[in-house]
């Protein structure tokens, strides 16, 4: 695995840290946190009580189609379950204390998110550090990162046309984009803008062109994806649709 | 709510039979039939073990967003819950035969598809009538459509590239197009023409307006979707994600 530029960051900042305390002998601690980051890239997925389905599901399944690197993706809630605006139950993976420890946090939306910025029990479980984690936002889920002052006055971000006023209330400089990517940090608005974030956290995490496999994948037949052989065996990475 | 062309056929077609039979009064007949006909459209997703999470996620999702007109919108399957190919578990709404009196029937697709074309029990379930219904497929679903017969040899039809060698095993004239039609059965394939294909249901049962609205609220935001408030009020009646 080619080690990305966050991944690479990371573990030399956490070697610098190690051998100023301990000065155990490089070669050796590089090694264990090489094969550290090979196997444990964890990705989180926050989801909450009137979520919008396809919000969680078009990041979830782009994401899952990243075979064989050892990723563990979850999707986190405070209960066992969560129910989507629609009304459909999913089992969550985990607590959202686990985002804290993760190395991708993205953010889903819905209608939920309009009560989860005042809910101060839902925002104390997170401590998400920028510097160290990609965070992401789909539609108004940008609401929680500026709640949670990941994003900060004067930042620039996008947000779901009826989440704009809401997030102006921060003091958000709201962009009419479908990606804004401010260094670790993401905002993707309109529901298949979920392309894009899941894009740029692959092409961070692994590679380009990864990342332009995975999404080719679920493209209209004709308008992206082919039947042409070469490209399936291409695809064979990702599952069978 | 304007009766699309194949409700007013079915709505004339349902009139005649049973004047024929019981020669009651024309409007009271009429009447009651136009009264049940509106609040009562019945659309089946069809889900099995192994699906593709975002084929059936994002037909849901869209067909949700169409408010106030009385759909009854389903996933079913043989037990009371699924597992995705991604080991998502979902509750099923109701069992495969409901899909025989629906006005609409929607298969997604998976690697599950494979087995169900070989599952006696599953095809007999089904007894369906593209007379009278809408019947649709997502990628591998055609397989089904082909092995129940919904789909005959010569017809033309699309499926995802990795299922076109066995979808010509049923003599079907596959073609590299993302969507489908012939009649009242289409076929989409990749991912994203779930969007054709919701658009074609919507279009038939209401009219080109909504499934216009429908679509472009999960567009990425500059890229069909904006910020102008004129575009926010026509989207009011769809969920705010």
């Amino acid at each position: 695995m080619k080690a990305s530029t966050l991944g690479l960051d990371r573990i030399l900042r956490t070697v610098s840290d190690f051998l100023t305390d301990k000065m155990v002998p490089f070669p050796m601690v590089t090694l264990n946190l090489f094969l550290m980051y090979e196997g444990s890239m964890k990705i989180s997925i926050i989801a909450f009580d009137e979520f919008t389905d396809i919000d969680v599901w078009l990041m979830w399944d782009l994401l899952k189609r990243v075979k064989n690197r050892g990723w563990q993706i979850k999707i986190l809630g405070e209960k066992d379950s969560v129910v989507s605006q629609t009304g459909i139950i999913i089992p969550t993976h985990g607590n959202l204390n686990e985002a804290n420890t993760s190395d991708v946090v993205l953010f889903t939306s819905g209608p939920g998110t309009r009560k989860k910025i005042q809910d101060q029990t839902f925002l104390s479980s997170f401590d998400l550090r920028p510097e160290k984690q990609l965070i992401g936002s789909m539609c108004s889920g940008s609401l929680i990162l500026a709640a949670l002052g990941v994003l900060k006055p004067g930042d620039r971000a996008t947000t779901y046309p009826t989440a704009v006023k809401l997030l102006k209330e921060y003091q958000i400089q709201v962009v009419e984009e479908s990606l804004v990517v401010n260094g670790n940090v993401a905002t993707a608005a309109g529901c298949l803008a979920a392309q894009s974030l899941v894009k740029w956290v692959i092409e961070r995490l692994v590679n380009k062109n990864l990342s332009e496999i995975v999404i080719n994948s679920i493209q209209p037949v004709g308008q992206g994806l082919s039947f042409n052989e070469g490209e399936w065996d291409a695809l064979y990475s990702t599952p069978a649709p």
